[in-house]
């Protein structure tokens, strides 16, 4: 096993961070000591989370927000979550080089891990190699990530500030997909708006906006229209975000974010261990058997499961 | 609370079965007791799962296997299941209206379902559904979804036969979705090959299908073509499913899945009754007095759960 040296990770040393990404992205033993050991230097990062539907620009507006959190000589770290599955290897290498011109800048760590599509396996892997960069001393860590299914709220979750990218163009279905976008955005970015058809885009999202009760009354959400390759309103958007950034200080929300957040995490840890500690051998001999008889058993699954548990007291 | 007689759902009663359906979809005490009672009817229908793409025409090659099914005068439940959120009523709506001329038919049953984005909380209430169409008689329960994320998973996990609809057109990222696909089909269909670009798309998918190990070395994936608004190759792709049923029956396959089935069902009760047992008014407290001081914590969620479990013995 590869040993982390959590005291050169805490200095800030790439490798070590690095080594420690790939050691929780692959579940290996020893990850809960890591996080244990680090744990006391987190909580200085702001994590920003950027989604949206495939093919909305969100690589090249992460590329140009690094550049601007770089101007104001912060660090940043990027996890760049890749939607499922071996084949995607090609189909994403794109938006790995459209990053790539700042790898040879020391305040840029750009990482990408794959989804599992396992449940909550993601938001667990993602949000400690955020704990990862967290303690090593960057500034802003960012989460990108196509915006489908759970993932979205996985990031959500994972992320002080969530900017929802998106295009002026839609099938009836992606409509249905970016409305459970909607639903967890803290800024809509409009990118592509040089597009034909932006404007009506615009409309049509703002008035979808006014019908829809905000998270918070008091941030109101806005659309902030960009160009994202020819590098227009981007400023904007990087001004929005830390406006929200502050809105969250002053009211409390951030705290409030981070221990809901925490909370979670808590929850999902022990509802991972019960599920260990449960399936004992016997137990795991005794489903096993049921379900050798399964053309006869006529038990639903529930009256099964009640049956393993019953003796139980927790 | 609304009853739901049992009798008359077993003798295939519509009322009874919507509000059967509705009950778990609401996820109401006495869910485990309505199934208990239903579960010894449950193993005739067969399942099919037709998942893919926003926009790839699911519904229409839905639409259109239904008429083929009702000429073997077979009956055929279909749950329809949508992603996410109160802006997709709109959307979804033309796929309803497709399906609807055969609303006058008894021996047609459709029903939508919201996905949650709950993790699990899709699978569980859709595999319920469609386990009282199947004690309501049904020979041919369908499951058609969007497949994103944690979604197409779901629904291989639901189905005996899974069918991934895909169309001749793609971006960069649309591709690596399609690639979460590409592991649970047993089935491709590549629709509207009248387009353009559709003999291309064929031969990529089929390059891409040798690479790939397939999930049963003695069932071959094919790609059938279809255009299915104008009812071309739907035949060949109801045959196809047929064969893959009966493929199953042969092979032992069938009562195999069936049993990987029921064992996660059964897993993914345990891990809820776990969870709610362990939530005790005390623990809850503790977790939240702790959430409290998170500013001075510094302590990883790992060890708060550690802590909370530690006296634990299950």
């Amino acid at each position: 096993m590869a040993r982390i040296d959590t005291k050169s990770l805490i200095n800030g040393d790439i490798r070590s961070v690095s080594r420690a990404i790939s050691f929780v992205e692959n579940n290996r033993s020893g990850t809960e000591a890591l996080l244990d050991n680090i744990f006391p230097k987190i909580g200085r990062a702001y994590r920003i989370g950027v989604t949206g539907p495939p093919g909305a620009g969100k690589s090249t507006l992460v590329d140009k927000l690094i550049s601007l959190i770089r101007e104001q000589e912060k660090t940043v770290g990027v996890i760049s979550i890749d939607p499922t599955s071996p084949f995607s290897g090609g189909a994403l290498l794109g938006d790995r080089i459209r990053m790539s011109r700042h790898s040879g800048d020391a305040g840029v760590y750009i990482r990408s891990m794959a989804s599992r599509g396992s449940m909550g396996g993601l938001a667990v892997n993602a949000q400690e190699a955020g704990d990862i960069l967290d303690a090593a001393g960057m500034d802003i860590v960012i989460f990108e990530t196509v915006g489908v299914g759970q993932v979205e709220l996985d990031v959500a979750e994972a992320a002080d500030t969530t900017v929802v990218v998106l295009v002026p163009e839609s099938g009836d279905e992606v409509q249905a997909m970016k409305s459970g976008l909607m639903e967890i955005a803290d800024i809509f970015v409009l990118n592509k708006s040089d597009r034909e058809g932006a404007d009506r885009a615009f409309v049509d999202l703002r008035n979808i906006l006014d019908l829809k009760s905000t998270q918070d009354e008091d941030w109101p959400i806005e659309i902030l229209q960009t160009a994202a390759m020819n590098n227009e309103g981007i400023d904007a958007v990087y001004e929005k975000i830390q406006s929200h950034y502050q809105f969250l200080q002053d009211s409390g929300g951030l705290l409030k974010k981070r221990q809901r957040r925490y909370e979670r995490r808590v929850e999902g840890v022990v509802r991972q261990h019960l599920n260990q500690m449960f399936w004992s051998a016997d137990r795991t001999e005794k489903l096993t058997d049921a379900i050798e008889q399964i053309e006869t058993i006529k038990k639903s699954p529930y009256k099964l499961a009640q049956e393993l548990i019953q003796d139980l007291s927790i």
